[in-house]
């Protein structure tokens, strides 16, 4: 498996080409394509201004919780632009662990400061599958829209995957036997999301960073895939005990 | 970057030399080597029998309440094995979520009931960083010891570092700028985690699994680095809601 950063893609505006951005740079005849949140939002026209999220009482609530635990002087209109991302607000201090709205949990509903030219915020694309959907068709290879976060447990952030298409988003393992014949414990591999962190190692971060990824060679295998990538909070019970935990 | 399995390695027995058995099969004179850690296990001799592990009054009662709620038997030896193998229980039903003896939070602290010859149980390494570092030092490359399970929020299973040697875990950003001067809101990537991930997409599960990948081309950048890798419980918002949860 190799895995080769698209060099020399331009700044990306709103309305730019990506699709063709990339095509013109790498040869992409087979292949799954990684391309970071950032310059698909960017594409899209995800910006937008902290004027544009007046904070509601809900908003001012939050960021002045936020201010006491902290010590740090938080704007209420960036508590209310991640409340309007989000569907559910799973820890409110001293971080804000949300849903967005297309399911994925991570801080601040992935609302990026950094990175966003002259306006105050990019917030992730609104249906990152959708995305990678239009870019896959338009490339003819599968296209994974990544984004790093955190995680419980774990120290430091990964690449993951927020939306995918032209390829399911697991390897199904289950009723495969090892070598002795027993049944394997390890079911259902998420590769999008392996994909999406092989990918954020060639990236790199910062204004040396390249947002989009090409590994070729990764195979899926005889099994069969499933699609399943966000858990179900019935399904989750570490979601179930941070409900529990913020109704104290 | 690259990755590439190593092919061929034979069914691994206590006391076998895995470093050699690697070195044998492929040139290792760069690269990160990515090791399953069921074949450092098996080369530690980290086989068990249910026998070893005679169930008390707590392995019974988790073993009781698992029964109850499942409807599947449950023998209260296993529970035995993940007690002793755990240092905190964060979920006891309707699966056990423990952090292992070396600070790893997984299901069952890690124990593996399949591909283990004749014996019942694989239990992960006792200390995984020391395992990698013993074979980082035989063979001049930084390892990984590798290991696959699920986590909350996103579904499915994913390769993640267990322990590690002769690399930092994380590629620390911080101070590092973005292309229009402001500071990243990413700070630390964990790698090493990263490094797993990729490797699992290789090595594959099952009769044709490979449990042994190398990478190459990885560019730890010019950045620091940080060794941080399992969380402290102090930073861990979502380890401190499961604590209150059982509490309840």
């Amino acid at each position: 498996m190799r895995l080769q950063p698209v060099s020399g893609l331009p700044e990306i505006r709103p309305g730019d080409d990506l699709a063709s951005l990339v095509a013109e740079r790498i040869d992409l005849d087979s292949g799954v394509l990684c391309l970071a949140s950032t310059v698909v939002s960017k594409a899209e026209g995800r910006t937008a201004d902290l004027g544009e999220f007046p904070a509601g009482p809900r908003a001012r609530e939050i960021a002045a919780g936020l201010e006491e635990l902290t010590g740090e002087e938080k704007d209420p209109r960036f508590a209310q632009a991640v409340l309007e991302e989000s569907t559910e607000l799973l820890i409110e201090a001293p971080f804000l662990l949300t849903e967005t709205r297309f399911g994925h949990v991570c801080v601040n509903a992935g609302i990026d400061r950094s990175n966003t030219g002259g306006d105050d915020l990019l917030l992730l694309p609104k249906h990152p599958s959708e995305s990678a959907a239009r870019l896959s068709e338009a490339l003819s290879v599968p296209v994974i829209v990544t984004d790093t976060c955190g995680r419980p447990f774990r120290h430091g952030q990964r690449g993951v995957a927020i939306g995918w298409a032209g390829m399911p988003a697991s390897r199904d393992w289950r009723g495969e036997r090892d070598r002795d014949g027993r049944e394997l414990g390890v079911t259902v591999e998420n590769v999008i999301d392996e994909l999406a962190a092989a990918a954020n190692l060639v990236a790199g971060e910062g204004d040396g960073g390249v947002p989009a990824v090409v590994v070729e060679g990764f195979e899926f295998g005889r099994m069969g895939g499933s699609n399943e990538h966000f858990r179900a909070v019935e399904d989750d019970y570490v979601r179930q005990a941070l409900r529990g935990w913020s109704r104290e």
